[in-house]
């Protein structure tokens, strides 16, 4: 192994960290993964439609509104690839989530949906290790393919 | 001017460079914007609604595509934030944008429709100035405010 290999091996885990957290509704985790020190001010998160949120206090609080209401939430990540530049890692990838509702009134488990979502994520180096700096998330409305000209919506 | 202010100053002119190439369907100015050398394949961008489109080449592409599609498009960017860490810069910023058809028959304007998106955008330092490492744009679907709890989409 490469050591840029070992180090995007590392990045890829810090992303994976990221999901896990938001899968288990663990606050604590996510806590350790979020960058803090003179960039935590800067951390910046955008949910699915969402305007920008900024600045790891207001990220967080969105993210305990988020886990309170979400019932089961599941990410499967496909197309991961990383980027490392220095201390700058760049990772993007698909996010195929599965979320349900509240359990129904007989116990049986909520109605489950799918949603695709595509995200940007970067991470800087720390001396504890890769923390998230900037994620950025946003629904799949068009399949993208080359052909598929009235995909193109407004937007740079 | 402090090194750090004189150094945003210039990350924001680098950003609205980005978005005045594309105002102006210069594909030739967004060419100089856009990140060579040994990142170019890492280049990533989401335009909104869009899966991520990795490498220059793909990206330089959908731009030509977009440009090639849209007869009219003008960017207000408000709440423009920049955050500066050695060679990486972010900006976040909202592009209120004003979009338009083609003209009609009689030759009057196509008709003028309004969108809501907001970017990340991470810029590398090089010798040449700030380069465009990475766009993401996605479509604002709710309000955002804090006791808009419905509003949580799905999504870390």
């Amino acid at each position: 192994m490469t050591p840029r290999t070992a180090e995007a091996a590392q990045v890829e885990e810090a992303n994976q960290a990221f999901y896990d957290a938001v899968e288990t509704s663990d606050l604590d985790a996510l806590e350790e993964i979020v960058l803090t020190g003179p960039l935590a001010e800067t951390v910046s998160v955008v949910h699915p439609g969402w305007p920008v949120l900024r600045g790891r206090g207001e990220v967080m609080r969105s993210y305990a509104l988020i886990m309170a209401n979400t019932e089961y939430i599941q990410f499967f990540l496909t197309d991961v690839e990383v980027a490392v530049d220095g201390d700058t890692a760049l990772v993007t990838c698909t996010e195929n989530i599965l979320t349900g509702g509240p359990a129904e009134e007989d116990g049986s488990a909520g109605t489950l949906v799918g949603a695709l979502v595509v995200a940007t994520n970067v991470f800087r180096r720390t001396p504890e290790g890769w923390r998230l700096w900037v994620h950025h998330g946003s629904p799949v409305l068009a399949d993208g393919d080359d052909d598929d000209e009235d995909a193109a919506g407004p937007g740079a």
